[in-house]
């Protein structure tokens, strides 16, 4: 069969067990009969499951580890005393194997990035974790760093912000995506030290289409393509915007309970189904060789079927990643 | 009469103008006979205010002002460059005038915090500004600091903490107020360099009934009684809770007209009214000697009548700001 695509899925880091991941993978090797896996993790765990689930072995590899970066562990002394960690062995395999077109893992993401750092590195980048959110103008927003780099320069962001234009002008065709920049107040006078640093840089890059500083409660309204921000102060907006959706959504069921409306019941399904940002499948590391979706730590089976797909389509567009 | 109060306000800062912020303070003259005010701000503007709304003049005192001090100053120069700001004149009178219970501003911050610092300081004490939100559970958590201290050190996070205690006790009874510190994941090991000191000095501090990391998607969740972090990310975390609050309920009204269900309406007032951050007035300066309510930039009329409500609320606690 042409068109073999292989996909490496580390099975730790989800919060349902590796169990829940495998049943995702099933999902994705029963649609897709072009896909092959490579699934890394526990041996005995992933046999068992494969039998348990009835999936095309001759389509499944298996690389065994015994080992787990957890959200724990200390990731720059985890890097070094569990080098055999799933994580990192499915990251050395992305490399290793010309045939495979992506890795996902719920993983750690700071084990994630030291990983792509090592195995999948671009002379010159610092890779970021970016999260592709639904904007309200119906469009996209890529927020960069989404969760994974913690402590930035303000050179870091200004890196990002390259990383983060290149994605959406070759992913969503955007000719000239506009730039923004997470901050407390939009006025260029705003911001922490970071901020404030990375705000001169922006704007003193001509072939960047920075629109300026861009509030949190603005932060997916569409008025930028490209969100810059560092992981911590990112990963605050996206979190928060996740938890208040959900609280709103509660609201409504129990209104409806309370006040003896089922009718509203329609209004919650409806901004379930929009704001399930878990199902979006998760946020994807730029400025590396290869693509790896690092995929939430409350994925369902169905998040791992999507993002696999996200993969699969990311393998039609061969310039994304490749020839920074 | 008794029991006069004096309530000072800044008549600049608020996005409707100050003809917006006097017509709350005719509001609360009007309703609060025991209440004298002193509005801060340009005289003639002011007296043709008064005029129109027909304001009770014998209890209302005005200290003129040509001079704001607007969110695109560098605050530090403009502290000193514009010393007669309508917002530093108010807090001077706030520290000069025994019978002030406390100060309005919608103004910047910053600039508030400094004015703090200068007028009101309590020794040893950097104060901040904190937001009381209403949590899950149904009681409050006060998030320290809301957007004035961007750039802090752990230990200015430490002193948030304490102040945060002692608020919550003494105004809401809460004998052993529950601190949680905002980070990026609840692990010890998560958090930039900034929360990851603060969290050692909170795990040292017996005196704190400190709870460990609270993730932005459960800031407001009832984990904790006080959140603890920088302005900069507690920012972004009031800012997201509110946008995407805003955008569900203008998402049901649309699905509301869309589909032609009137009825959806009723649940998007619900949620208006319940997620309606702004009506509850703002934020409370921390750390100093008498209390200043920092208004939303987008109060209206109502947040003035509820901020100087909360004055009056304070003033019937002596122990509040005072002998720290």
């Amino acid at each position: 069969m042409d068109n073999i695509r292989t996909i490496i899925i580390d099975i730790n880091g989800s919060d349902k067990g590796p169990e829940n991941v495998i049943l995702g993978a099933s999902l994705l090797l029963a649609k897709h009969e072009n896909v092959k896996l490579t699934l890394v993790g526990n041996k005995d765990l992933i046999n068992e499951s494969i039998n348990k689930l009835n999936m095309a072995k001759d389509r499944v590899k298996i690389i065994d580890s015994k080992e787990e970066i957890t959200n724990l562990d200390n990731i720059a002394t985890a890097f070094f005393n569990k080098p055999n960690a799933s994580v990192l062995l499915a990251i050395k395999e992305l490399s290793n194997d010309k045939n495979a077109i992506g890795l996902l893992s719920a993983g750690n993401s700071g084990a994630i990035l030291m990983g792509s750092v090592k195995y999948l590195p671009i002379q010159g980048v610092r890779p970021c974790v970016a999260a592709v959110v639904p904007s309200e103008l119906g469009g996209w927003t890529c927020m960069l760093d989404s969760g994974a780099n913690i402590d930035t320069t303000s050179s870091n962001l200004h890196s990002f912000a390259i990383l983060g234009r290149d994605f959406m002008r070759q992913l969503y065709g955007i000719e000239s995506p506009k730039i923004g920049l997470l901050s407390n107040g939009v006025e260029p006078t705003k911001g922490n030290k970071l901020v404030k640093e990375t705000h001169h840089l922006l704007v003193e890059d001509k072939t960047l289409n920075f629109v300026g500083n861009i509030e949190g409660s603005r932060a997916f309204s569409g008025d930028c393509d490209v969100l810059v921000t560092d992981g911590f102060a990112g990963n605050q907006v996206l979190k928060a915007t996740e938890g208040t959706a959900k609280r709103l959504i509660t609201d409504i069921v129990k209104y409806s309970k309370k006040n003896n409306k089922p009718e509203f019941m329609e209004i919650a399904g409806y901004l379930k189904n929009k704001y399930d940002l878990s199902s979006l499948g998760g946020a994807i590391v730029l400025g590396i060789s290869k693509p790896i979706i690092k995929c939430h730590g409350n994925s369902n089976e169905n998040s791992f079927l999507n993002t696999g797909e996200m993969l699969l389509n990311l393998a039609e567009n061969k310039t994304l990643f490749e020839g920074k």
